[in-house]
């Protein structure tokens, strides 16, 4: 299959849903859900996707020459105002057009409704919320490819640095040895933000690196990843420096086992809340219901947070090829905290791990 | 000025503008500009500033021992739906709420002000324009020291991998030395993705670099920059590797003089047509006007684009004390180009310039 087709069997997929909707066409403007649907990367660009998946790029200048070499299954064409010049080119079309609810602003809503109320004496944009990112939450392999590489230069950037923490380095030396250590082993960049996370840091689940040295004793949380290819690993782990408390082994080994109830929870059919429970079953049941306060995990993919998300209240099914974190965590306030997590892909004979570092607990 | 007491500065700057929209709060919900009020940098909290700049801050179970330690001078309320949270604690204000237009989406919009009507009987909700984006674009000091801290990592990693530049080195391979060194010096990490454009490529004014190898008798340009402390450093700087022809060296030195030009006329009080027309008169009167087709600049800060913008349509003044970008380019399809780029400040007494790698024509 050609890298363009490839582009329109997923526009397809999306119009094959306008129906439901009441629309003719829709006007995507998120940033990833343009790449998506037409291969080019462009901070203003926009596409309208019509019956059937034919598309029409519009992006500016700055971009309109890779645009044309790059999406050569798409008409271009060329503005500053990308949302505007569709909007236009979409005009004469009797059913309505829908939106992204999730991702226009307000503003921009109300000025091109105003415009064309001006121009058509009616205003045919229909908001509509996730139509895109469903698509997106079911990969094809070429996705799950790029993923899997995204997983494999995480794992080898961590087997790398893990061996150079030692008490002295602070907490912003080893993320930034790891985000080093990713990019140079291919990675785009890093996925997003890493987090190191030593001693009582490690009871805030989303700690920014700080210059506190490791000390030993401490418990080291490490909660990141690789972008590759536009795709997003994420992976956490957690390690003792020096000779682990008794409390310390007891919490790790009950994080572990409910990553790995949730893990095994992960097939195509399974219901968000399902998986999570199945994880949380073990927290709870050892008394720490409460030291775990979010979610389970979260679909990854041309964002590093997308659907489908595991969690208590979360509704919707599992279906096949889709990548999704597993990663439970038990937080202590003063003391410290464990997390470990998996970004693993749904598989009808079951899940596939793309991250492969060891969950034993490493003793540095 | 203790930290804590320089976020309520800025959040009584915004609320001094309340009374000209008719609100008497607003409802903060982008995250940068949540970090700009209170100083907490999370991918989920938001904060409502009343009369006065007095605060309430709202975000998730993972931030929120973070948010108590790093934000002592507003309360804390911790809940998923951080809007909601704090829409409730202002019900009772007879006035309206204001909420970022630009960046509240259709979907939020619709639900929140569905909830108050059915809860008050009415919609308080008031969407206003770019209030917390004109305070953020005068810079005080602290910022400026984060910023050109920024621009200095910048200029230290260009003169460290300058010299690595020779034929056969790939423009990925450029974008990736530069990055991990920013890095290494003390970057966050690389204030965007890096542009590396070479040869014929160079004529893409956002080019991603590729696999191409560089060419005795390419232009390189390079357009890349730091982020520190946050702030975002932004540089071009257009290298010849090996002896330039004529037209290269012609191209080259338009450009540095529209630069000049450029830069010479950004001082308080300039119009943001002014600045950016002063650069590009010197590009038309060489005949190359339909070869700059973007704007001349941006704000740099927070964000690596935003207010004020340079362009020939754009409106306002500049102010004293904004960081600003000053970037004409001149792109040949087919041939290639050439963009020189430097962020400075506005200042009373001349600009101050942050990024000071020479703009002499380098031949490597």
């Amino acid at each position: 299959m050609s890298y363009a087709s490839l582009h329109a069997v997923r526009r397809a997929r999306l119009a094959a849903a306008f129906p439901e909707h009441g629309v003719a066409a829709m006007l995507v403007t998120c940033p990833v859900n343009v790449r998506y649907l037409t291969g080019l990367s462009s901070s203003n660009a926009a596409v309208l996707v019509g019956t059937g998946g034919l598309a029409v790029l519009a992006t500016d200048s700055r971009y309109a020459e890779t645009a044309r070499r790059q999406c050569p299954d798409v008409e271009v064409v060329v503005g500053r105002d990308v949302a505007w010049v569709l909007i236009n080119r979409a005009d004469a079309a009797a059913a309505g057009i829908a939106v992204e609810a999730d991702h226009m602003t307000v503003a921009r809503f109300r000025w091109l409704g105003g415009q064309l109320v001006q121009r058509l004496g009616r205003d045919p944009l229909t908001p509509v919320s996730g139509l895109v990112e469903a698509v997106r939450a079911v990969k094809d392999e070429q996705e799950i490819d790029a993923l899997r590489r995204a997983c494999s230069i995480t794992d080898e950037a961590f087997s790398q640095v893990v061996e150079r923490i030692t008490p002295g380095v602070t907490e912003r030396e080893i993320a930034r040895w790891l985000e080093v250590r990713m990019v140079e082993l291919g990675a785009d960049k890093p996925a997003f933000d890493s987090i190191v996370a030593a001693g009582p840091n490690g009871s805030i689940p989303h700690h920014s690196p700080s210059d506190r040295p490791i000390r030993s004793g401490d418990l080291v949380t490490m909660d990141f990843g690789a972008r590759y290819g536009g795709y997003h690993a994420d992976m956490t782990r957690t390690v003792a420096v020096g000779r682990p408390a008794d409390w310390q082994r007891d919490l790790y080994e009950l994080v572990r086992r409910a990553q790995h109830a949730g893990c095994l929870a992960v097939r195509p059919g399974a219901t968000a809340h399902q998986v999570d429970a199945a994880a949380r079953e073990v927290i709870v049941a050892a008394g720490h219901g409460e030291h775990f306060e979010h979610g389970l995990g979260h679909g990854v993919g041309l964002e590093i947070h997308e659907q489908p998300f595991l969690g208590p209240d979360r509704t919707g099914r599992l279906e096949d090829r889709v990548p999704i974190t597993v990663e439970p965590g038990v937080y202590l306030p003063g003391r410290g905290g464990v997390r470990i997590e998996d970004t693993l892909v749904t598989r009808d004979d079951g899940p596939e791990l793309l991250t492969l570092t060891t969950k034993e607990l490493l003793i540095l």
